[in-house]
């Protein structure tokens, strides 16, 4: 991963559950082979499979010793709070991984490779913090160049943060390879980059600049590729992301849209990638909160972002990613009836059933692009 | 300005026009008593009136010695290039006013202050790097508290960048502070800040943090202020900056909404803030270039702004200001009528014929608020 094969210990202190543990999550679901073991001491002991559904047999364990012990030659932090801070309870395991001479590599919005003391440890002991999110130097300004590729540009938009738009987008791009079309998968988040090894965190690049970056991963990705799917992030009416979202959709210009969506998400989860349930309920609650930010109906999210999209230029949502993890496999199958139903789109759980259908409503929406273009 | 009371040299060699010097005309509106000379060689002998209409007899001169001459004490970068990258050729100007002890204040997205060469040379003259794009280390998260604060927050919106929506904002504060209203002023742009003395850069912000800036200083200007005026940034239909834009939509979380415009202005300009026409054009017609994104009429640019705001908590468009700058009196007159006939509502130009109506909208707006308040 980032240049390197190692053998991670993912550290994902008091927060390993599907919900929270986004990037531990993403890790394991794509790089499971270079993880040696999580580290969350609430829930040492267990498998990854027992707490999230995925990983397999690989142990949960509760310090960095004991993933030492296990193989561990690097550390990766697998949490993203909100504000992107290093919590304080943390930064003894990361001293603790570079004076192992590990490397660390960090998703956070607070670069570790700045903190003067961790760098020094670094150097001393030859180990590299590896900041995902730090950006390039470049202030690209968009300028809906990446809507004249010839490639597709697929985006992934979704109902909220976190249901499952970085998933979505990577299991579409491996259905459209397994089947001979060569596709890219641009990432765009701290998880994606880890998986995919390249990529630009467009949420922590000053916000003059996010749409300048997506339009110049496309254009990159559009010199081999047929299909791009780009990573999505945030959601419309995220109160706090939703400018992310927008940016991101006007710089990439994509032609085809997915909309993905977590089934029984009825409103907006107020603090974003971080935050367990209880903590959503006592910010809508506490001094200042105010109530829920409902997610209207996938008819009227399909409406809003085929309208803001085509500010820029024309796009079309083609197909619906349903993340069902909280349904048994009827009530999933009758979810994705229902989402259909109301739609008119085909709909699936790429993970669950897979990204077949996923992958047709893209290729077709590229054939009716490709007739247009030949016909016009 | 900014802490300290200067004779300001204003840089703004090559672009002093109404269309390009955006930063040095909003100080030479609002701060001229400040400003002791503009360097524009390519605009020398010319006082600031005949160039861009404001400032009367401050003249425009050819280098840094002519302003000192005049007995100024400071530099002002008065542009902001596409990018924000200070021009190579003005580094000598830097140096030169570093040299003679001056303070430099600079809106450019790359920090002097960061620069070593130019950071050491201030250390050694006693002259400060002023960044004011540098943001607050701080990483707040919108969860739209703005929505709930007893002021009434009225954001200006627009149909482009450049068009207005600082100078609506400031023109509107004034005239509700002469009637008696106590009116905040909610900078997030480098010209509203210098002329205001505070806020923040938005666009400087990683991205995941604007709306939770804009969150901020509305939450912090609602302890005193009745109405809080906050300044708006690029447009929803920009390609580059429509995620700025949203950000600050739902991080601001306005009841009301002004919606700015410039007459004559058919199509987003392409390189935001910088460019001639010139350099727009060759940008349209390029290679990898794309037609115009056209500026819709007024009317369905309210209703977006509406229903885009209403994703969080409902806005209305409660007045239209125009900028006629390139008009006669009597085509702006019609021009004023025309917008009015368009969209139901009050529009004056602020600068030509005064903010009155604007505030009168307002003030309507505040009143009917308050009256549901105390009805439900």
């Amino acid at each position: 991963m980032l240049g390197k094969r190692r053998r991670l210990a993912v550290l994902a202190e008091g927060s390993f559950t599907p919900l929270d543990g986004k990037t531990a999550v993403g890790v394991l679901r794509y790089r499971s082979d270079e993880v040696a073991a999580v580290i969350d001491s609430t829930r040492a002991g267990r498998s990854c499979e027992a707490c999230v559904g995925i990983g397999g047999a690989i142990p949960v364990v509760a310090d960095l010793a004991s993933a030492a012990a296990l193989g561990a030659d690097g550390l990766l932090i697998g949490i993203a709070p909100q504000g992107g801070e290093l919590p304080a309870t943390w930064r003894a395991i990361v001293r603790d991984a570079l004076g192992r001479g590990w490397d660390v590599l960090s998703g956070l919005h607070v670069f570790l490779a700045d903190d003067p003391e961790l760098a020094a440890l670094a150097r001393e002991r030859g180990g590299t913090l590896l900041d995902v999110r730090r950006t390039p130097a470049r202030r690209p300004i968009a300028t809906a160049r990446a809507a004249q590729v010839d490639a597709l540009v697929v985006l992934t938009v979704g109902s909220d943060c976190n249901v499952g738009k970085m998933t979505a987008a990577l299991e579409l791009r491996q259905e459209l390879t397994t089947r001979g079309v060569r596709a890219a998968f641009v990432a765009t988040g701290q998880t994606g980059i880890m998986v995919a090894d390249h990529g630009v965190a467009v949420d922590a690049v000053p916000a003059d600049f996010v749409a300048g970056f997506a339009e110049e991963m496309v254009l990159e990705a559009a010199r081999d590729a047929e299909v791009i799917v780009v990573e999505g992030q945030g959601a419309l009416r995220h109160p706090g992301y939703s400018g992310v979202t927008l940016a991101l959709m006007h710089g990439a210009a994509p032609a085809a849209m997915v909309l993905c969506h977590q089934c029984g998400r009825e409103s907006i989860r107020r603090t974003g990638s971080r935050g367990a349930r209880g903590q959503d309920a006592a910010t809508s609650r506490g001094p200042g909160g105010i109530g829920e930010v409902v997610i209207p109906t996938l008819g009227q999210l399909v409406r809003e972002y085929e309208e803001t999209a085509a500010w820029v230029s024309p796009a079309r949502v083609v197909a619906v990613a349903l993340n069902t993890r909280d349904l048994d496999e009827r009530g999933a199958r009758a979810a994705l009836v229902e989402a259909a139903g109301e739609t008119g789109l085909v709909a699936s759980d790429p993970v669950r059933f897979g990204a077949g259908p996923l992958a047709e409503a893209v290729l077709a929406a590229r054939a009716a692009r490709r007739g247009h273009a030949t016909a016009s």
